[in-house]
């Protein structure tokens, strides 16, 4: 298939990428019911990880078969399948070519003592290339104590990703520090959250959706001065943007919680209006039956197409 | 020997694996009384390090001698014999192909301050090539503070173990941070370990027959809204093999501290019941004179090829 | 372009240097508008990392996109445009061979708690190689606890670039240890601020105007006896200098918040008169409008012709 | 000269280890007055690092010189010498081919403070090939906070040291964590610290005498239990000999503090009536004059020999 | 030139060596005015790391200049000259083969926080080669909380360096763990000193003159038994030569600070009358005009010579 203009646009702002890592992120861009529209919506599921089995799969227990994941993934037209190794493994070869993976390289857990915002490395991009992955996943933590030493594993993960044509994924995620608890998604941390990740060469960032409150002492000035607009949430993924290389880097949200069907919606509709390109929806989508997870996902599809 | 069945399906959940993994998988499974039959007895015997050697042995000092073990094994017609690198080099030649050996690669020890959960690394991937042995074994304490560099260090085993084809298995411990003391066989515990050791590429898993308990607050409402049964041993022991890729991954149950013979193989007639996929079974078996070992491990046996 | 007279003295300080870094450093002093004169006026952004995006950019949004800050570089006739991995990789193609280009190393940011007085590497010397750079920045703190990993980090960092024929460009800040925070730019600090970074090898060195003041109580009797000259600001740079291998060190001076114009420039004419290299003038170029930045720039490179 | 039936039942013990190891065995247990006995006495001088020059030699200033030790030890006919790098760096041409030497590659110093209990690694396995050496000694400290990385150094020591056919003789000796400062020589501390040096994988073990007491808790009823004989220096021998795979690893007794020469020579027959195979003398030799030194020497391999 | 007979006998007492090595170092004992006599004064220049440019280089600005230096050890026809990478590198071009050179490769300073003993490596044993020296200095602070650790660095940097053909030369200088402030320069401390840096191979040893004074009690009763000679400062350099293999290890003494002309000259006398091998002059050379500093190096070198 002919990439379409937007996605040789959108190709046109990773002019310093070799010829793999344009081929990995063409074939994320051209895959799916939104192949060629330069959006994008992923399936993540590395919840198993990060809250354990039951509280990930209880609630709809035919996910705790991998195959189901690549299935709903598959059938749903995604744009990708984003999980930790173990999942991938077993179902890689199974559905080797039928959607596009994302080994996700980093995982925390929750036994680990809470003061610790860190995440232990639990695969490799060799083990990326040997599934067939387009790409590799990688948290990092902005303001814990545990910051810099992530930001210099990413910065091995992405220079050896980017070597070997793999496409990298970075979720910022902030956390400790000078950020507030209730700040981790405050416009100025999510914005700043976007902007590292630019800063270091992510090929395509994840942050949560922001809301309309400011963090940082030290930023509020900045904010009030220029009269940065955030009263609508339109309005802060526009400064997120803006913060991605003004809107020239890839931004996806994450969904957060699962709440209900018309809550997902919305906000997903507001995130494309203020411009970000998709969604990365985990819990939202395989906690619910497959009938009623397809379903949904037919509706954010089609709010990204334009279409609803 | 051809493969039955029952291995050839087995072999099919690990189907990302190179050959050189599957060959050393199909000799475990084929191997011994159980050979065959998807079941796995195992004799681990690491208590010197974890407990010194009066402790291990004094009660069967025949047992001070490595060839007793590698001879214990054998007779019993076990599927593998598990140890630290001293006492498998001691027998590794004189019983060469006698029994599949697994190198246990790390070990803690009770002189250790007792706030350290962690262990050393006491022998290496290489060690385990050299002695002919199909797999190795490695411990990790999820929710100790020490839990990510562990995860990291299994990580670095699994990939280096599976390139030169040999099997992880993996001991998944959770203690420390979250967890309290009591809970550290809790239902939500154990099915939390069994899966973050699937998630991380184990090939067998080995933890510890779960209780009906749940100790996480933030699990707890996952179970009941789910209703997960849990009051009897086999249907949580189905709840951690659900864990485990919903059963498709080997899962292996230690049997704990000495007790009588009858309180050993009932515990086992659960695990079998649940659907575990074997025992590993330490001081139960080795702490008795050889005779009353070879029985209790005869009809240990028993159970799994549903003969008892 | 034959070199001039004075690039060649400048060169003849690096005679230790393998022609690779000594081509180089030649490229950055024969570019722009003071091409030969043996100044430098340095374009450095890197506060995205440092205060956060909009702390950096809202004041000029035109300086979110990448290319702005390129375009500005190349269309005042600056030496060189300093930058993180990110933007860099953004134009570095699309603006090829128009302005050397110098990728910075390490960076903070304000999210991380206040008692780190550390930065993270995100980028490494092959990156620079791969864009283009004709040199690499790295920040260090002396006195901070950090400091002793820092400068081994850097000494790899001096080693690598100049192997590979890059020109090392040494941000050295005090701060931590026994240097109090007013005395961050005394003068005694600042001196040997830009000492130690000759002593490592740094091919260009960057430091903050000193004021008069000397910090540390075991330096004061040096100063007093020997009579040091620094009531003035041109006295203060001529013994920074001097503590710059006698002058024959490069020795550029940063300009610190954003302030009035006649400020800067003040400022600026006081580094020229004292014998400073030149100047990096981040938030005071970019903040302004285009227009405005150009004018001022325009009388900087004025100044330091001696036009002005 | 042929190998005698002892010597060849010792090597059988070592069934796994490569022909340069079981090389480098034979010749110690070949070498000097107790060749082919299957015992050893071993003339070991870190002092120097553990307690400095002058409490070391000054009661002996000729040991001042490093030849004099190799002389030492090469006129008593002792099976080895064991020291740091300088002194056997000093004398190794000189005395090439005359003694076995074991180089020892970790040390502590007296100067650093008390609550450390780790050492430095002072020389590498290949410092031990240049000299000629056939061995290599490491301390480890179990139950030390460093104990888990000593450990880890120990077991890299043991593969580079094996798979280039040198002997690892390890110094195991327990201290801080669970164990008593009394407890350090107390029999379950002192079997267990031979067992741990066992199953790492030691050829010959080094472990101080053990007194009658058990200083763990948790062990106390396994001793009582099994009614573990204690009540002589003998007795307790050959629980740690039971402890070190039942006999079948070399194990050698240290001679702690200087004492007076039947004190010495008291022990060591109760040592060699309990099955030890030998000892490592330091102060109570090298502090003597050569001629008591030699007399003293002489009485313990015609000890070990069955003579005296 | 044919080596002297004094300094055949000096290369005997380093017999393990390489040929590499041996060279270096009969290059360096056959340099200067002291070439062939077995004695050394040699010029460093580390006091810009640990003290600042100004209270090293104010008294006499000249010496800010790097060319200075090279000339004052040309000049008054020193052995060799020692100083950081940055300053060899100005001038090891200019000055190449006319005084032997000696990288100092780690370095402290004086904003670091006063509880920190250690020192950050700032250079590598290739750059030493790069530039054409003939050894690398290196400082170990043996009781400081980062003994151990230096100990590992200067065991690596022992072996890298001899097996470069390059003369080690070891600062050792005791500070913290059971050292006393004031015992630093303590004749027990000097001593354990000297030694600990013989037992680790270094082929030349950098102490301070030691004083009358025995800090640890430990070793009180061994020097009060041995009745070992402290009265005299020949006696004490006598001492610590004997801890430096009975005076078979080059071992040159540090100057400490300025301080009157006489009082140098007097110090030099005692350490020549008791066996040191020389000297090491920094502050009280090259704070002096040149013409003062050139006197009283003639003066230093006459003493060493036996003519003054």
């Amino acid at each position: 298939m002919r990439l379409t203009p937007k996605v040789k646009e959108i190709l046109s702002w990773y002019e310093a990428e070799n010829p793999g890592v344009k081929t990995n992120l063409a074939r994320l861009l051209m895959h799916g019911r939104l192949a060629g529209s330069g959006k994008l919506v992923i399936l993540p599921v590395d919840q198993g990880f990060e809250h354990g089995p039951a509280r990930s799969f209880a609630p709809n227990p035919a996910a705790y078969d991998p195959n189901y994941l690549f299935e709903l993934a598959i059938e749903a037209g995604l744009s990708a399948y984003a999980a930790p190794l173990g999942p991938l493994e077993f179902g890689a070869a199974r559905y080797a070519g039928e959607v596009p993976l994302i080994l996700k390289l980093n995982s925390a857990n929750s036994l680990a003592g809470g003061n610790v915002n860190d995440q232990a490395l639990t695969a490799t991009v060799d083990d990326a290339l040997r599934l067939g992955c387009v790409g590799v996943g990688f948290t990092i933590y902005p303001g814990s104590d545990a910051c810099y030493a992530m930001q210099e594993e990413l910065k091995e993960i992405i220079r050896e990703a980017k070597a070997k044509g793999l496409v990298p994924v970075v979720w910022s995620y902030p956390r400790g520090g000078k950020v507030s608890k209730d700040g981790e998604t405050a416009l100025d941390i999510v914005a700043y959250a976007a902007h590292m990740a630019a800063l270091m060469g992510a090929t395509i960032i994840k942050v949560k959706p922001p809301k309309a409150m400011i963090d940082l002492d030290a930023a509020k000035s900045a904010y009030e001065k220029a009269n940065v607009p955030m009263e609508t949430l339109p309005d802060r993924i526009r400064h997120v943007m803006q913060a991605a290389f003004n809107g020239k880097r890839l931004v996806v949200f994450s969904g957060g919680e699962a709440k209900g069907t018309e809550g997902v919606l919305n906000e997903i509709r507001q995130i494309a209006e203020g411009g970000g390109h998709g969604s990365i929806i985990g819990r939202n989508s395989f906690q619910r039956s497959k009938e009623d997870a397809l379903a949904l996902l037919d509706q954010v599809v089609k709010i990204y197409l334009g279409q609803a």
